[in-house]
C-alpha cells in the first residue's frame, strides 16, 4: 500500500547508544513527517559480528557488515551515518565523502581541529551533504527561542551562559571506560558536552572571537573492568572531567561556560541562559519542552520570566507530534534533524548543522583546550583561518 | 533476518488522536521492548475510505476496512483495539469479545454505567483479555509512586488532591466538536479528564466510597463548523465544561477532583497530590518524567519535596529508553502500556487497568453525575452491585 | 526630634504568636509608611501577670493589665486588638465597641455565625472602626491580583482552586492544644485555615452563593501535655483535621477549597489559583513575593504563566521596602495591613477586611460545617439574611 | 519597665539605602533576639543638614551630624557603623578605629586592596572589633549549607558556580549614578555584586588560589541627571557592567563567577551552587528561604534535589521569627549579622566576616581586575602577602 517515495538508503557505523537513538529516529520519521525522501535503514555496521547482527534485528536494519570499508563501498547505500567512538570520525567520513556518499557525523566532528577542516574539505569537494549531530538545536523550544532572537525580541545579545552538568562519573569508583581515555575520545566532558553547549551558543548568538579555559581531571586514577584488555588494575584517565571557561563573542556578548560530569544532581542538566537588551532567555534540557521568556517590553508590575510549553503547532516540529501541553522527549530531538536532513537530500540543499559548524565549534574546543595549557586567552580566527 | 516471534495480529477502529498515538506505539514497542510476543499492524478501520486508507499509509498498517463488524469477522486478527467516539465503545467491545478477540478500549469505557457492565461481562465470559487505555498510569513517574506506596513509604494516605486542567476550550469562539455533544461522548471534561484522576487516584489510593460533585457549563451555544452536518449556525453544548467533586475513599482517605477545560495557561495539567501519615507525593503530566516526594523521617533540617526526575533503571520502563536525565514524553505511556498487554498476552494473565477498573471507574463517573443533579452523596458501592 | 504626629493607643489583648506579630508591626510600621496617624504600644493585657510582664518588657509595651475588662475601661486606649483564642472574640469586641473603642480582631471572626453578627452590629451601633485581620490580603502579590482582576485582565472568573496545607499535626504523638478543642477553637482547620482561603476567594472572585462539604478529623485521640489541667492521659480531638468543600460564587464561578493540618511537606502551603475567561493567577504563600500570571492575549508561542517577583515600586506596597527583587516576608502582611487601618483611623473612613467581612466569612464556614453534617449543600444568603 | 541590658551606642554615617537598612535592623533585633547587649541608635551621620535630620527622625535615631569626624570625636558612640558610598570607607574605618571605636562597614572594604589592608591593620592594632557587612551569609539557607557542608554532607567540593544578575541598568537612558564612577565606586557589578559572590564561596568553599576573568562596560556613556554638577549632558561610565571569571580554589575545586546588571528578568538574582562528592546545593536569593540539597547517599531511586524551606528552629535563626513555613525576607539578613555583633561586643569575641575576610575578598576583587587588564590568572597568595 506503500506510494512511492524517493529513498534514501542509509548505512550507519556504529550501534551503541547513538547508534539506538538514531536507528530508532530513522524507523520513526516517516510516521511523523511527511518528507519525500523516505529513509531505509539498509545496514547497520560493527566490528563484532555476532552483536552486531542482533543489534541489526533489535534495531530494524536491513543487513550488516563488520568492516565499514566494505559497507562504504557497498552501491547501495546513499549515507553514512558514524556513531563510531570520536577517533575514528575523520578517516570513515573522509572514505564516505570520497565515495560520493552523503555523511551524517556524531559530534565532537573529530579528534582534532585539523581532523575536521579535512572532513570538511573532502565533504565540500565531493560535493555531498554533510551533517553533524548537534541534536540539541531540534528541541522545538531551541527552534522557538532562535526564532525569536531573529526577529528581535531579545535585542542585541549581552551574556550567554551555558552550562552542562552530568553526574555520572561522580562515583570515584566508576570505572575506566573508552569516554575517559583521550586516544579514543580526544577529550571527556569538554568534546561530549562543552561541545553541545558551544554550538547552542553559536545558534542562539553568533560566533566566538576568543576564550580562556580550564580543563580539570579529579579523579586521575580509576579501576579497570574485565573488558579492558590490559592487565593493569586501575587505569590513567587521561581526559578532563570538567571544562569552564570564558568567551567573547564576535557580537560583543561574553559568556560563561561550565561542562561537567561531577555535578551531583544533575543527570542531564544541559542549561542555557541569554541575556539580551530587551528580553532573556532559560533553558534546561530536563525539562526540554520549557522555555523561559523574560520580555522587558511588557507592562510594569506584569514583567516577568514566562514558562512557555513548546508544544503548540506554533512552535517548530511541535505540530507534527500531540496535542499542546503533550511532551516530546530526547529521542524527538533525532527526528526532528533527520526530518530537516532529509528534506535537505530532497532539495539539494546545504542543511545546519553540517561539518562547517563541526570546524568552528572543534576550533573554539581546540581554542580552550590550547588556554588549559598556556593559561591565555586564545583567538578562534586564529585557528580557523 | 527475523528471529521467530510470536505474534499478536491487531485490528484498530478508529484513526485519528487516539489512533494516531496507539499506532506509534504498536511500532515502537518492539524496539524498546524485548517481548516474546510482537504486534503486527494488521488492519484499521473507519467509515471514510479515503481517510482511513490514506491513515493506513502514513501510519503503516496492512490493511484497512470500511465496517467494523468485517474487521472482527476476520481470522487473521488477534485484538480488537478500539479507538473511536465513547458512544461505540460498548456495541464493538462486546462483539469483538464474542468474536473471541482480545479487546483493548480507549477510556472512558462506555457511556453509561450499564454499558460498560456488559463490557466486562462479554469480556470475562469470552474469555479474552480486556484492557482500557488508562495511559497515564504508565509513565515511570506514576508507576514508582505506586510502588513506593506499596512499601509504606507514605503510610495511610489522608488526602488525594487531583486536578486535570486544560483550557482548550476557553475561547467562547471555539465551535461545536463531537467531544461537545453528550449523545456521542456521554461528558465533556468529566468523562475525558476527571476519569484520568479517578483511574490515578483508584491506583494509587485504593477504591472510592462516595462522592459529592457538580457538572458545570460555563459555555452553552458555540458557532457550528461547516463540517457539522445541521443547518444551524450555532449547536448547544450539552456536556460539562468542568467537573468538581469530593471524594471518600474506602480506606479513609478523603479527596477533591477537579476537571475543566478552562484554565488558562493549562495545556495538559493532569496534577496529583497524595498526603500520608510519612509522607507526600505530587506530579503533574506537563512535567511527566519529574516525580515530587516528601518523606516525614528524613532528618530534620533536612525536609523537604525531592524533585525526582524518573529516568534511571531504577524506574519502571525507564531502563528500556535512555540514560539518566534524558527524557521520555506522552507517546510512551503507550509504549510501556502495549508492552505490558503483550506479556499479558503471552503469559496468558490478566492486566491492569482492565474492564473492571473501567467499570469501577465509570461507576464513580455516574455517582458524580448523579450527585451533580441530586445535590447529594452518592455511593459506589450501591452502583457497583 | 519627633514631629507632631496624631496618635491611636493600642491596647492588645493576647500576646503569643499572634501578638508576637501584631507587636512587632506596630513597631516597624512607622519605619515603613508614612502615615499620619502613629501607633503608641500603650498596654498588652493577659491572664498571667509574670508572663504578659515578660512579653510587655521584650515587645516593647508600655504597661501591662491582667483583666482585659480593666484594659477596655482605660481612658488611654483608642483601639482594642484581639488576639486571644477564638472564643473570646466576642465578648470582648463587643465590650470595647460598647467603650468606643476602634476593634482589630483576629480571625475567624468568633465561634458561631451568630456571635459574628452581634460583634458587627456592636461596632456599627457604636460608630468604631472594626478591622478583622486576613492578613494574607496584605501581600503585595494578592493586592496586585485583585487589582489586575478589577482592571478586567482575567474576565469573567470560571474557577477558584484554594489550599490551605500544613503538616504540623500529621504526627499522631503531637499532643492536645487548644487549637484543638472545639470549646476554645470553634474549628480546627477550618476556622484556622480554610477561614484564610475563603477570605482571599472573597477578595479576589466576589461572594459565595453555597457550598457543600466535609469536615474529618483522622486521628481523634492525642496525649496530654503536662501543662493540661486534666487528670487523663490523653484527650479527645473535636475539631476537624482537615475540610474540604466545593463552592458555587454567585458571579457564577464554581470552586474547590480544601484546608489540611496533615498535608505532609507543606509546611505553610497557603495556595489559590484562578482562572478566567482571559487569563489565570496562580499563588503560594510560602513564595508569597511570586505572583504566576497568564495571559491569553499574548503572542501565540508566547503564552505561558509569569513568574512575577512583585517587589516593585508599581506593586502594592512594595515601594515602601526594599529595592526589585529584595523580598519581605511573613510580618509584612500585618506591618501593611496596620498601615492601611491607621489611614482609615485618620480618615475616618472605612476599611476592608471588617466585621462584615468577617461575618460573611463565617457565614461560609458555618455552612460548610452545616454541610458536613446534613450531606446536603449550603445557601450562604439564608444564612446571612 | 526596661530591664538593665548593657548597651552599645551606634553612630551610622550615610543614610540611604544600606542606612535605612542598618536602621530597621537595629530597631528590630531587640524584638526577635535576646542579646545581652542592645543596640542605641545615638546619632546618624550625613552632609545634607535637612536631609539628614529628617533620616534621624524617620528612622528613629537620637540625634544627627553633618561632620563624620566630629561623630567619630562623640564619647557617647561605642560604635561606627559606615555605609557611605565605597572611596570614603577607608578614611572613616582608620579614624573610627584610631579613635576606639568597633567599626562594622558596608562591602566592598575599600577602592583598593591596600586601602583594605591598612583599614584591617588601624583595626588590629587598636583592638576594635571589626565586621564587614556580607549580609548574604546571614540567611538561614547559607548558614544552613555551611553547617551540613562542614559535618561533611557534601564530602570534598568540586564545583563553585555563582551568579549574581541584577538588570537595573540595562535600560540604555537609565542616567549617571555614583556607582557608575570609578572614583566614587572603584567598580560597578564587580565591587558591588561579585564580592557578595566571592564571600559566599569563600564562606562555604574556602579560599581562592588564583583567577582568570574579565570586566565589560555595555554602556559606555549614559545621560547626566538634574542632581549632577557638571555641565555635560552625558557621563562617560568608567566602571564595569558586568564582571565574569573562573577560579580555582586552594581545596583544588573550581568555580565559574559571574557579576551582572544586565541580565533582564533577574532583578536580584543572587545564586549560588555547589557540587562535591557526596552531594550538592543550590540557592538564589531571589527565594532565599529556600535550599536546594542534593545528596547522592539517597536511596536510588528517590534521588533528586531538595526544596528545604529553611523556616524551621533548627535551621540557623529561624527559631527567632516565626513558624516553619513563615517566610522571613531580606531585612532579615541584617538584622541576623547585626544580633551575631551584640554577642561579639558581649563577649569580647572575634566575629566573621570581618575586616580580614574583607581584605581577602578584596583581594580577589583585585586580582580579576588585573587579570582583566593583563589577560592573564592572578594569583591570590600573591596579592595577600
Amino acid at each position: 500500500m506503500q506510494k512511492e517515495k524517493k529513498q534514501v538508503r542509509i548505512g550507519m557505523i556504529g550501534y551503541k547508544f547513538m547508534g539506538k537513538a538514531h536507528s530508532h529516529a530513522y524507523r520513526d520519521v516517516p510516521f511523523y513527517f511527511d518528507t519525500n525522501v523516505e529513509p531505509v535503514m539498509q545496514a547497520i555496521c560493527g566490528r563484532n559480528e555476532e552483536a552486531v547482527k542482533n543489534a541489526a534485528q533489535k534495531m530494524g536494519w536491513n543487513s550488516y557488515e563488520t568492516d565499514w570499508r566494505k559497507l562504504i563501498a557497498r552501491d547501495d547505500i546513499d549515507l553514512i551515518d558514524i556513531v563510531t567512538p570520536n577517533n575514528l570520525h575523520s578517516e570513515i567520513a573522509i572514505a564516505a565523502a570520497k565515495a560520493g556518499k552523503h555523511v551524517f557525523c556524531e559530534k565532537p566532528l573529530a579528534i582534532t581541529l585539523e581532523e575536521s577542516k579535512e572532513m570538511l574539505k573532502a565533504a565540500e569537494e565531493n560535493n555531498v551533504l554533510h551533517v553533524i549531530n548537534h541534536n540539541y538545536r531540534f528541541t522545538p523550544a531551541m527552534q522557538w527561542a532562535k526564532k525569536i532572537i531573529d526577529e528581535g525580541k531579545l535585542g542585541k545579545i549581552y551574556h550567554v551562559r551555558a552550562k552542562y552538568l552530568q553526574d555520572w562519573l561522580m562515583d570515584p569508583d566508576s570505572p575506566m571506560v573508552w569516554r575517559l581515555s583521550k586516544e579514543v575520545s580526544g577529550s571527556g566532558a569538554h568534546g561530549d558536552l562543552a561541545a553541545h553547549s558551544i554550538d547552542l551558543a553559536r545558534f542562539l548568538a553568533g560566533e566566538f572571537k576568543e576564550v580562556c579555559g580550564i580543563l580539570e581531571t579529579f579523579i586521575k586514577e580509576r579501576p579497570m573492568t574485565k573488558e579492558c584488555t590490559s592487565d593493569e588494575t586501575s587505569g590513567k584517565v587521561d581526559v578532563d572531567d570538567a571544562s569552564l571557561f570564558l568567551a567573547r563573542f564576535e557580537s560583543g556578548a561574553v559568556g560563561t561556560f561550565e561542562a561537567t560530569r561531577f555535578a551531583g544532581g544533575n543527570r542531564n542538566g544541559n542549561r542555557i541562559e541569554l541575556n539580551g537588551e530587551k528580553g532573556s532567555i532559560r533553558w534546561n534540557m530536563e525539562k526540554m519542552n520549557e522555555l523561559e521568556v523574560y520580555l522587558h517590553e511588557d507592562e510594569p508590575g506584569l514583567q516577568g520570566f514566562r514558562s512557555i510549553h513548546c508544544t503548540e503547532d506554533v512552535h517548530p516540529y511541535a505540530g507534527n507530534y500531540w496535542p499542546p501541553g503533550h511532551i516530546i522527549g530526547y529521542e524527538h530531538t533525532f527526528i526532528n534533524l533527520i526530518a530537516d536532513m532529509l528534506n535537505a537530500i530532497d532539495n539539494r540543499d546545504k542543511m545546519e548543522p553540517n561539518f562547517e559548524d563541526g570546524v568552528r565549534n572543534q576550533a573554539v574546543l581546540a581554542a580552550v583546550a590550547e588556554s588549559s595549557e598556556t593559561k591565555a586567552w586564545v583567538s578562534i580566527e586564529d585557528l580557523i583561518d
